[in-house]
């Protein structure tokens, strides 16, 4: 997170003052990347920044929180599931910058992110607006804690169990002498239609169609991979039941 | 498939001698679209064509076939779960050319599609690699029916499970008042990660990191939604077992 969104900034033309992780080695990585500082020291994190943003797992920030106070500056956690107001003694312009996308270290390319903004007040929301359409062409939305956390389910269905779905798949290949990289233009074409149609109207296959006699066969054909057969099953009845 | 093929064909300079249809209204429409002839009677299909091409839904085939004779011609079906040997009375050039890509008529952009070829004898193999290769930069490869089989249970995965998975998030977003395009930034990423590294790389979310406290929240949010959190539930659990 804190890797891409740095990159983000650096192209955009902001100044990143500082780096700190407890870590100093990937503080140290990061700094040389950005031509920056970097520090391991909590006392020593510059008082001069305009906007402090703390991109760690969720449940590191209550540990760190209470060793920080930056008075009149703007301090801004990342994460879906923290309310802002764990961040109301460090400053009195407290906030979240919520990006809803699959970051992480050494991508290839940064994809575009839709943020999600939350301010204590009008000043740290107009900030954080401009601080995301700075580094974002899409829409910047604001979100409270509840609807960050109802955003973040629909996530996991779309981002965490469709990857799920190709693991599995990969492992099926794998196991059956086919090539994975087959399916990917597929892949592709899947994800494509959800920008032209609502998914609903793209629903295809054998289960939608009712279509018992394939179901049949591929049922057969997974009798030797009963953790993808049962997948298959519920899946089945998952988009009979919706359809 | 008829329509996107044939769009394919046209686009690659090939000649589109005739279309039949059981329905003279969409063999019309087709062949208007592509400057060529229609009709609904078999009888009356030209017989001066190096190629022909059955795309229909795999239960038609069977009653289809008997009623065509193109002996010295090379006759081929579309179908993942038909064996060619289906053909063999048609011509002794026979085989399959199938697609693996979800194809729909009326399709704003096409996309690439990898083709899986089966024929009869070398002829008829040369043949369908040409015609693949004219219409597709990807590889061709070859496919009996087994294989073609397991792909499209690889492909039911990725392709329809998946669409089902976006099915019920946009669900969700609207129960929820939530805007499922807001998603589509992440549905892209999760797609195109796929071409950069192996999913099982990819995995990411609470269900990986076994986050008791982020799923306990999600299945909370789900209470509303049964059929929401019996999915969440089971794809968590399969997540768990695979990594």
């Amino acid at each position: 997170m804190a890797s891409v969104l740095g990159s983000k900034f650096k192209e955009a033309g902001h100044t990143i003052l500082q780096i700190y992780s407890r870590n100093a080695a990937s503080a140290t990585q990061l700094a040389y990347e950005w031509d920056t500082e970097s520090t391991n020291y909590i006392s020593l994190i510059n008082k001069e920044a305009d906007i402090y943003i703390i991109a760690v797992p969720d449940n590191i920030i209550p540990s760190l929180v209470p060793e920080l106070k930056f008075p009149g500056k703007i301090i801004v956690h990342t994460a879906a599931s923290v309310p802002m107001e764990i961040l109301s003694q460090v400053s009195e312009h407290f906030g979240v910058f919520y990006p809803l996308q699959s970051l992480s270290k050494g991508m290839l390319r940064l994809p575009e992110i839709p943020f999600f903004i939350e301010g204590s007040d009008d000043f740290t929301r107009k900030k954080l607006e401009l601080l995301a359409h700075s580094i974002s062409p899409l829409p910047v939305a604001e979100a409270g804690a509840d609807t960050r956390q109802k955003l973040h389910v629909a996530a996991v269905f779309v981002n965490n169990f469709v990857n799920h779905l190709y693991v599995l798949a990969e492992d099926y290949c794998r196991k059956e002498g086919l090539d994975f990289r087959q399916l990917i233009p597929l892949i592709f074409e899947t994800g494509n239609k959800v920008n032209e149609k609502s998914p609903a109207e793209c629903q295809t296959g054998p289960a939608v169609r009712h279509d018992g006699a394939s179901i049949q066969k591929h049922l057969e054909l997974l009798n030797k991979h009963p953790h993808l057969k049962n997948i298959y099953l519920l899946m089945t009845e998952s988009i009979q039941q919706s359809s």
